[in-house]
């Protein structure tokens, strides 16, 4: 077996667990507290946890011999050089408040490298795919769209984005604004959906910190194989053992500046 | 005639107008800059122009005697008790992003309040009608949603809403963050599509600053339809004098406490 061919087996199963994932998360969203009056958890920890059950089940009867990290329920005890990494719900507050660009985030690692991810948005129906060495997908029968990050001539031009000011703790706050003053315009909100968009080339430059492998390891086949680059905040490539800070370019010529602005103040 | 059947045939006109919009719209977004090749505009300053072009064009034609206020062609010379409030893309950025949470605002003022409010969004096809006096109307084939603010039982429970701390320029960001302290957890992002989300019971409460007429006049029917309240800052009605400071509070009882945290710290 190559690795090509692993990961068509693979990706096989990733669109089935994309697939049981919009099934588990959909009755949830934007239900009020009544979808189940018998359990004290609230719809998106249901949700969550619904769909990371299902989708680790799908995994561990067609991959037996992969491993499983997921953001509800952890790590499984297998050890190898497959590792599957799932976030069930990415933008909790989003879900929560009813808008639809929270995510279903599934990612196959493969010696500590994402090579497969897909992002998923149940309402829209909006789903990227990005698969190593391939053009990354864009499936949407409603949605515009094509993929490709889009140049940029400078960060003076560049679109930011991040999904929040809280989530900038020091000392990332000041090195945020030192990027954020640079750029051309900031928005705000997006979670994963805003690493789909820039490989749509609708945004250019996101950064963001405090992320866990599960909510960076789908977004880093889908924006590559869009043409763009994601790494850490210091330009080096993201692995298990990162330091939670994520930067994503659409045009890669951003990136030297782009990570000379977060360096620390001296 | 009776301000109620003056009411409903402008509800006809404004549900035309947001079915004109959306037309008119759909076409420049996510649509790169290759709409129109012989333009220096902006994909959005065309989409801008040409749905407010066609809404006024139609208000014109159907109600001679009423103003209009447009966000892009300012006020026409018509005087009288009816003025039509038009913002055809609410949330620019979230429109240049690619983001589905932009929207079209149609609001008919009467005497100076706003009696007729549409809050459309073309892509997930989510319309929110409120008219004086009457419960607001959800629209929408594929997105759940039920109207009715819910109860929250004190801001210490409250999920706040904000499009964008950017907004929150002095002294408002002191006021804003008193309030934030308060309140149980924060989301950002989401400009008018956050006030449909307060309608449907998702969100607590709005805060936000350096508002135009055209950013909250369709607003108050929705909300205010849905069982919600909406003030200025100091917990006064919203006229087209107001000094920009918009708060809205799904569960009335809110707006006391929630007026008290925004005043100026003495």
């Amino acid at each position: 077996m190559t690795l090509a061919s692993d990961l068509a087996a693979c990706l096989d199963t990733a669109v089935l667990c994309a697939d049981r994932a919009r099934a588990a998360v959909t009755p949830y969203f934007r239900a009020g507290l009544t979808v189940d009056d018998k359990s004290d958890e609230s719809p998106v920890t249901r949700a969550d946890r619904e769909a990371e059950t299902t989708m680790r089940g799908l995994i561990a009867e067609r991959h037996p011999d992969h491993a499983i990290l997921g953001e509800e329920f952890g790590f499984s005890g297998v050890t190898g050089d497959w590792v599957w990494v799932l976030d069930p719900i990415d933008g909790t507050r989003a879900f929560i408040t009813g808008r639809p660009s929270f995510a279903t985030l599934i990612a196959l690692f493969y010696k500590g490298r994402p090579v497969l991810g897909i992002i998923d948005q149940p309402f829209t129906q909006e789903r990227w795919i990005g698969v190593d060495g391939a053009e990354t997908r864009f499936d949407s029968a409603t949605m515009p769209g094509q993929i490709g990050v889009r140049t940029c001539a400078g960060l003076a031009e560049a679109e930011l984005s991040c999904t929040s000011p809280d989530m900038l703790i020091s000392p990332y706050d000041n090195r945020f604004a030192g990027l954020k003053a640079a750029t051309r315009r900031t928005s705000w909100g997006g979670d994963a959906y805003g690493y789909g968009l820039l490989a749509l080339g609708q945004i250019d430059v996101i950064a963001e910190c405090t992320m866990k492998p599960w909510d960076w390891g789908a977004l880093v086949p889908v924006v590559t194989g869009a043409g763009g680059v994601m790494t850490d905040w210091q330009g080096a490539p993201l692995t298990l053992e990162s330091d939670g800070t994520v930067l994503a370019c659409g045009d890669k010529t951003l990136l030297q500046d782009a990570v000379a602005r977060l360096r620390p103040s001296p």
